[in-house]
């Protein structure tokens, strides 16, 4: 055979993706925004905007459940999903659930992943409102679809961020990172003597943050009770320096970065060094962390101070200025993504 | 360990389902339909509902790609989805797609996969609005969201059917499943001997059903232009002895069709003789129809015969009664769904 074959990891996720979808046609004038954002946009009435968003996890590739506890990956299968859509500025209402196992599963471990579903639907009020189940020839599949709804003029689109607007960040960046490296650090020591007791003592934040995350709900709501519409917005899934560059293409800027001003718990910053890991490593190229990166305009900032758990990072610049890291010597580093690579 | 431990075999699909969603509160207004129905219904306005449905395709257990042409296979995924929300009696708009290969797959494999879904995009005149892509440990798995509009007057459930109601079939049934069985016994004898031919000469119609289903959007513009609005309606995945089940159950009420009124194809009922399996038998378990099986009024009955390829099986009757097929001698036989089963 003469047919050429390139290898899905010559493209990238985002190359490919941008391949495969780019001839397709729009029909309708109810889609606002398709591919290229958190969740896609449908019109459902003039002031107001359904929010659409998708993600499969995959057992191996996406979780490990030696070190996972279904219910934990249930509530979090849930959480990420909602994440997509607050990073619009929306407000999640609903999700459908799809899973598919193969017979090692028994139906009690079904309902145990089923009660963390349940339980961050309780937690976020969300309606369960669909999905199926279905055999798979190896692992545990999740896909969940959460839909959510936002007003047409509050809506934080990914492309809309302008020169001189404020980059800020919520909670704190690399813990779920730092999580992960604890969990394979355990699972390869107990995979090699399984009568070693893990050692996970005093890392319940490190491996929470992994485990069992949260999405931003609250300052969702604080950005609401202030009146401030964020100019762009991302949820952090691949790592700050991936979802600052989806920032900056997508809207056409350069951006500054402040090392300094990126905020660190104490404890990512000690497991960090203990794992040979710059902190700021693990929050630029770690990932997971599900926390908001999004910018406002600068006479926002009053009001934006206010709301705890916010760190303005840095700033938009023009397009040509680049997307730099600022370190604490003001020497400057370009910003490369080196996210999830799932392939 | 003294934990319990039931396999999934024991319950069955639907009662897993059941088992699993029936703990789950409602938070929002808008949340008219959940867990039960093709699609889930939420209210977007005072008149106009949305509808939304997953389904997932798992390579090795939905589909094989030895005989599913990748094209085929893309396409087939998005009109078995819109087929669930035509069978809510909406209309489709927009489709999210998840998707997860091995690095088996090239990049041109997976271009191939969205070309067919481009394909059933342009021909039900659908937008591609979202997605993701991720690498699979072994197989490839395919997640659509269909979501679809429908005016709240004319949603059609599966619990709304009333006694004395006309059950009404679409097109023909059987077909596809007799394409399934051409294609395993195909497989089989390459298998056995790689240097034999397949020899499918003839079984255009069945293969076509099998690889390449439409979804009735014709019929659901049929029904409008008419206004008739189904009492039910369901769409024929699992066989009709399946479908027949879930309408009755939903709205509690039995029914008797008619055996020598239920539609199949000539080239149906010729292989289903070859493969030693009587036509009938293939309508009722086969599955993959889609086709759409619905129920209307009495009243509706002059309107309904001048609508091409619909065909009248029946009636429903009280739930006492019994689910029955009614053969051409005038036997009685109770209905048992014995659908795909993926577990």
């Amino acid at each position: 055979m003469n047919e050429k074959r390139t290898d899905i990891n010559e493209l990238g996720e985002f190359a490919l993706i941008d391949t495969l979808t780019k001839k397709f046609t729009s029909y309708h004038n109810e889609t606002i925004k398709g591919v290229g954002d958190d969740a896609a946009v449908i019109s459902i009435s003039e002031k107001e905007a359904l929010l659409i968003s998708t993600d499969t996890l995959i057992e191996g590739i996406h979780f490990d459940l030696q070190y996972t506890p279904l219910k934990h990956l249930g509530y979090k299968a849930v959480t990420v999903n909602l994440s997509d859509i607050y990073a619009m500025n929306g407000n999640p209402q609903q999700i459908t659930v799809s899973i598919a196992i193969s017979n090692r599963f028994s139906v009690e471990a079904i309902e145990e992943i089923y009660e963390g579903i349940k339980k961050a639907c309780d937690w976020y009020e969300i309606d369960l409102i669909g999905g199926d189940t279905s055999s798979s020839t190896s692992g545990l599949i999740l896909t969940i679809t959460a839909i959510g709804r936002v007003e047409k003029n509050r809506i934080a689109f990914r492309s809309t961020a302008k020169e001189n607007d404020l980059l800020v960040v919520s909670g704190d960046l690399g813990a779920a990172y730092l999580g992960l490296q604890l969990l394979e650090r355990e699972k390869q020591i107990f995979n090699e003597n399984p009568d070693l007791q893990p050692d996970l003592d005093g890392y319940d934040y490190l491996l929470e943050r992994q485990l069992k995350p949260e999405a931003r709900k609250d300052i969702i709501a604080q950005l609401y009770a202030f009146d401030i519409i964020p100019t762009s917005m991302i949820d952090i899934s691949d790592g700050l320096a991936s979802e600052i560059m989806h920032l900056c293409q997508s809207s056409q800027l350069g951006c500054n970065v402040y090392e300094d001003k990126i905020p660190l718990d104490p404890k990512t910053c000690t497991t960090a060094l203990d794992f040979n890991i710059s902190p700021v490593t693990a929050a630029m190229n770690g990932g997971e962390d599900y926390e908001l990166l999004f910018s406002v305009r600068q006479s926002d900032y009053e009001k934006l101070i206010t709301i705890k758990e916010l760190q303005v990072i840095g700033h938009f610049t023009a397009k040509d200025n680049g997307i730099y890291l600022i370190d604490k010597q003001n020497q400057i580093f370009p910003i490369k993504a080196q996210g999830w690579k799932h392939f």
